[in-house]
Parts: structure tokens; sequence; C-alpha cells
């Protein structure tokens, strides 16, 4: 399975297709239905570019790595080739046995195009729908990172809902904090080496042992008087119901 | 202002006695209400312990680093002293004019006691009632860290609650990640590095910039399918309000 095709030209695609090639596979062409953005990524990994379905070469594994809505849509339009998706949320049977070999190639990650990465750390998750299909995603996958495990679509799901918690939403935490702080006319960067202690810990302790903060402490007097200083109601609802989890978690 | 006395015995004494020590300060005391912790922390530091408020020795500068709601009681057992608390949260005119000379010296850090931490990136904010005495501060502050401002006390809150959402709630978030993924039997460590590397972009970008996810994208479909495949209906709860807080805040 050296020859590969990209569905897709965002950053997932971006990512994985930079490693692949670093790692001696070849990229065949890359298919985006925005041409320029075809052509940018098929530029960056010397291969051809088209936004046309029905012009798809020939390759050993095609790589769906598009928006989620958009993935049954281009299936629909597909023949008999050897496909994985690249998403942490659709199910493996959204191939309906359309074809003979399919899986997903989920890497565990947050992806910007310009944002470096190194995949050697990410865990790649493989689910196929036979298993000598299996085998051969899961080499693959390990030539990219040290980190592959087999699971199935519904712990996949898990995995990903979880994923948004750790990820996107501790992000937007930093976001609310980040305003808060802009109306005192005090600098986000403040706070980075608090961020770096708190993900340190994780390291050596689960994420429930290390809790601090006034809710873990149940100081009431505190939370009152942090809800009054709050300005944003949003921000003032949100900082009472996670409040209250760690509270509830607490008890 | 070399000898100091640790009014408290917890995480914060512990930290900056440790700091402080390392730094050429003479630590003369350690009071705790319970004398065992007193002497714990008096040992590692090699000073003189106590649990009476009223043999506190002499000293240049007592820092009184307690739960919040355990100042005001102390401070009332006081004579006229040096003193700073080390709070994020309690304003600085608690000291009420009892004595002539009182700060904050507010480590923006989450401490804990058994957790190794190289306080020298430690934001340390300084408050006092004059200026002589805030240079003085500022002063032993530079010994410790390389981060040091001068912040009055309502900004100081604001700073204070900003840390909150920055690490206490990001943290809670890791939490119902663990337990979202214990029920599928999958370990938190998997998303170490997807943790490490949303931090890792904090260095060179705002956080309302790389902000990913179904709500960023505004993916009402996945985001309902997330919300009916998480359990605990409080965690429910939290995943539709924090979704609705990132799409309100990218529109």
């Amino acid at each position: 399975m050296k020859d590969i095709i990209l569905i897709g030209s965002g950053n997932v695609a971006t990512h994985l297709g930079n490693s692949l090639k670093k790692r001696g596979f070849n990229i065949v062409q890359v298919w985006s239905k925005h041409i320029n953005n075809a052509k940018i990524l098929a530029n960056r990994l010397d291969c051809e570019s088209t936004s046309s379905i029905k012009q798809l070469k020939k390759a050993d594994l095609y790589i769906l790595a598009v928006k989620d809505d958009a993935i049954n849509q281009i299936i629909s339009q597909l023949k008999d080739i050897t496909i994985v998706h690249t998403s942490g949320s659709i199910d493996i049977e959204v191939f309906n046995h359309r074809v003979s070999n399919y899986g997903v190639f989920y890497p565990l990650q947050t992806f910007n195009k310009n944002v470096d990465l190194d995949l050697s750390k990410t865990p790649i998750c493989i689910e196929a729908n036979n298993k000598k299909f299996e085998n051969k995603l899961m080499n693959i996958a390990r030539e990219l990172s040290r980190n592959v495990i087999q699971l199935d679509s519904e712990s996949r799901r898990a995995l990903h809902i979880a994923a948004v918690f750790a990820c996107n939403f501790s992000n937007h935490m930093y976001t609310i904090s980040e305003k808060i702080l802009s109306e005192s006319n005090l600098d986000f960067r403040l706070l980075l080496p608090l961020i770096n202690q708190t993900v340190t810990k994780l390291k050596d302790h689960n994420p429930s042992e290390i809790q601090t903060g006034p809710a873990k402490r149940n100081d009431k007097q505190l939370i009152d008087s942090h809800i009054i200083g709050i300005k944003d109601a949003k921000f003032k609802e949100l900082y009472t119901l996670i409040s209250n989890s760690i509270i509830s978690h607490n008890e």
C-alpha cells in the first residue's frame, strides 16, 4: 500500500499527507472541491490535483479527510476502492458495504494547517471491516506514530466526546480568561506558567486528584464573590454550573 | 528584610519557604494551628515551629499564607508587624490599618506540596500600602521570579477569576474526559498529546484564534449526537452550555 490519494485538503489531509510523504509513501493525487486548495497541498506534496471525483486516479489507499457532513455525499460517488475516513465521530458503517475494504484512520489530535506538529506521539485509532485490512492499516499507522490502537466505532465516539471536553472546552476556558483579563488590561500570557503547570501534573496524576480552587474546597463565600465580580451573564452562568459540577464530583 | 516568619504550613507556605531559603533568606519560624504541620515544614526549613500566635518571634517580614477564611481571624490577633498575605482574592484592606506596613505577595500558580515547581517563571503580584514597602516587596519577589508585577486589589481579583477558568475549570474538563473514557475502559493518558498540543499553541496564538471543534464550526448535528452519547445528565448540561458559549463567542 504505497500509492495513496488524499480526498480532502484541510488540516488533517495536510498533516497526514506531509507525514506519509516523509515516511516514503507516494502521494498520487489530492482532491478538493476547491481546485485551488487541492493545488496548494498537491504542490507541497509534489503530486497531481483534481476537483472532480470522477477524475480520481488509481491508488492502493484513499484517505477521505473531509468535514463530517461531506463524507456521505462523497462516498456515494465512489467506485470500489480501498478507503478509510479520518473522523472521530462517524461510524465505520457509513461506507455501507459499497466497497470491499473500508475502515477508519483517526489521528487523535488538534490540527491547524500552519502549526507544526509531531505526529509520532499522536494516538492513531484504527478500525477496519476485515482483519487483513486492519493489519495493513495498523502497519501504515505505525510508520507515523508510536501510539497506534485498534478501536471500534462506539469507543471512538466516546474518545471523541472526551477529546472535545479536554481540548475544545479547556481552550474555551482559556478564551474566557483572555476576555476577563483584557477587561482589566492584563495580558493573557500571565497565565501561561499556571496553565503549563496544570498540564505538567497530568503526566503523573489523574486530573481528579489534582483539582484545586474554590469549588474543590467548596468555598461558597469566594465562589459568590467571584460570581459578583464577573460582568458577562453567560460567563457567570458557566462559572456557577462548572463550580457546582466540581462540588458534586467531590462529594 | 532577611528574617522571615511563615504563618501557615500549606502548599503556598511550603513552596515560598523553600524558595526563599534557597535564595538566602532566613526563615525564623513556621506557625500552623496544627503543631505537627508546623513541625514538618519547620524541619524542612531548619527553623522553629509554633501553634501559638502569641509565641511568634520577631522578624522583618511575616508571610500570612493560610486559607482565605482564616485570614481575618489571624490578623485580629497580630500586633504591629510588617506583613503580607498571599491570596489572590482578598483585598489589601483586610489589614484594616492595624499595622503600618502591609501588602500582598500573590504567586499566580497552582500549588501542591508534593509536586515540584520552578517558581522562577511564576508571576508574583505585589501590592503594598506605601511605596517604600512596595519596593522592598518587589525586590524580594525578584529574587524568586523573573516575572514580578505591581497589581492593585481589583485587578488581582480579575486575574484570580481568570485563573480559576484557565486552571481549575480546564482541569475539571480533563476530569470529565477521564470519567467518560473510563466508562469505555480507555486510558486518560491517550489525551495527553492532544492536551499538550492545545497548550503549546498558546505560546504563539491567543486561545480565541485556535479554537477548534464542533461548536466552533457550529456543527449542530455532531453536537446533538454527542449530547445523546453522554450518559451523565450534568455533563450533558455542561456540554450544551459550553458549546453555546463557543457558538455565541464566534458569532
